[in-house]
């Protein structure tokens, strides 16, 4: 096919409208740049889907728009929040993530030199978090349409028999854990989109959490549910989860683990942490016996480093979440109401 | 949650940034949109992953960006179009579709009453086609950096032991097939956005195929591919098949199914039927033997009811499609070089 046309110029070149057309420059655009990148039998295979192998255990989907302004920020790009995201959500559910599918919404005008730049860092997380990218497709909208590219991903994977992690088995007692300090990623992308330079040193914490995971369920299947708090932060998660399973929580201010630049940034910006996006932080809630075998087992893995508990599930105000604060106060933390930060994630 | 926020005013509201915040407002458009119309247990756990239960056979996935322009057209919408796509797609591996993801980018200023009309078209798709809508996410981006609603489905299904549907199957002496018209969905959309009054009549053929195609592979489980004629058209469909399976194929223009309007819209506005999207069709390859019962099959379901054979499958210059012209002459089809009708999907 299209023996006439040049090779994609990726110094130079920009994404057109013909790019989106299903003709020889699509799939010019998947023969020589995602095919290349992404490569694996199944994608070879170019059909319109994708057939899998799968081990026993039961399957579990999840999906992600990922729109982040900007792409690019310290410490990742909008392909490594698609592949990790979606990775960690899978996680959350206790499973394996196996497969992918990614679809690309680019905007004509876009440099195919970022484009590989971040079909690349998918490439390489999905590496990473031993995903294959299974299926895809790429649609082009006029300039002013769009904003360079978006990526939704969808992920499958498999729960081992004998986990259930749910928020239905959240209980009275739970102790409340986080895997780190909170808050980098959202402030890594401010920093980048208000050029923020004397927050300059905080990197996103963007990371595939599977592995970490994993090592907890060896050593506590009966762990109860697991959540990253992305998007709208801890207070999210745990509001969420207050609701769905119609306890309290309670969390202590002083035990929840920030990093000095993060504190400061929030300071001087007038953002309160607790609603910062993480995008490689979980957090757990496990019956209390299960503490010291799960953070010494968090403490020696890279990511569960800084492993902490920070509260406990109680009985007290259902469906609330309460902050006791480092000044021996307490206080409700509500629902997000605003939006500090759009377009996190 | 959220006691203090006003009902979503479907009338006059807009989507906002804040819903997209992944605090209240999220879970306000969620709960009050999506999962009233969405309804199933898996989506109502409104965990970040669903697990789901499988029958026995082979798990294939299939993913699909929809940026058509405009959103509503004679005969379907974006949200028919995001859940009949996949199926689709899933339909031509042979496969019974069984659930479906779906991720929405908003534009803020995008009217509620619009969405919503669009989520319900999303729902009653998927019940006729039987899947369920088990995970989903939103995002919102600014006013000028998308353009109403972008929607991302992927779709699960699975295929039955014995039904091997694959491009490398094709074979010299195969028939090929259409269902039905061709191009009509690409008219539709090109007349409203263009305003064509003249060809008003065209609607679009945007179907669910999974059900024809089990009426196929019931009576003729040897069928070696099937392909949805979307994006490119009929003569995308045959060069990339020509080209992944390295055979020639030879179609007559005279037995190609067009509806009369769509001829006349074609003819006037100068552009080839055959590069025209359908979004109800199928393309079908089989051993000629099998011609009469497909025909006869398909004639008696209502999306086949104008099927008909459209040419062979040769070895005659390999990896190309040859036309034979209601004149007696013969021409190679080329890939589709521009793109006649961006956005159709």
């Amino acid at each position: 096919m299209a023996a006439h046309l040049r090779k994609l110029d990726f110094k130079h070149g920009c994404i057109e409208l013909i790019h989106g057309s299903g003709g020889c420059a699509s799939h010019q655009l998947f023969s020589e740049l995602f095919l290349p990148e992404f490569t694996n039998p199944n994608l070879a295979l170019a059909h319109d889907s994708a057939v899998l192998s799968l081990p026993p255990g039961r399957v579990v989907l999840a999906t992600d728009a990922h729109v982040v302004s900007p792409l690019f920020f310290p410490g990742g790009d909008i392909g490594c929040l698609a592949v990790n995201g979606t990775v960690n959500d899978l996680a959350m559910s206790g499973a394996r993530p196996l497969y992918l599918t990614a679809s690309f919404i680019l905007e004509a005008g876009f440099a195919l030199a970022e484009l590989r730049l971040i079909v690349r860092s998918m490439a390489e997380c999905a590496r990473r978090a031993g995903v294959s990218i299974v299926a895809g497709d790429t649609k082009v909208v006029e300039q002013g349409k769009g904003d360079g590219v978006f990526i939704s991903t969808t992920g499958l994977g498999v729960v081992a028999d004998g986990i259930h992690i749910d928020p239905s088995r959240i209980q009275v007692g739970d102790r409340i854990l986080v895997s780190g300090p909170l808050g980098d990623h959202g402030i890594a992308v401010l920093s980048q989109r208000e050029h923020l330079d004397f927050v300059a040193e905080v990197v996103s914490d963007c990371a595939p959490l599977h592995e970490l995971v994993a090592a907890m369920l060896q050593v506590a299947p009966a762990l109860h549910c697991l959540r990253d708090p992305t998007r709208g932060g801890l207070a999210t998660v745990l509001n969420e989860l207050a609701q769905q399973s119609q306890l309290g929580m309670e969390i202590e201010e002083a035990a929840i683990p920030l990093q000095m630049p993060v504190r400061a940034a929030c300071e001087l910006l007038g953002l309160d942490p607790l609603y910062l996006a993480s995008e490689g932080r979980l957090v757990a809630f496990f019956a209390p016996d299960l503490t010291p075998v799960l953070l010494e087992t968090m403490h020696q893995h890279p990511l569960g480093r800084q492993a902490v508990c920070i509260g406990t599930v109680t009985d007290v105000r259902p469906g609330s979440v309460a902050l006791l604060t480092a000044f021996g106060g307490r206080r409700l933390l509500p629902w997000l109401a605003g939006d500090p930060l759009p377009r996190i994630c």
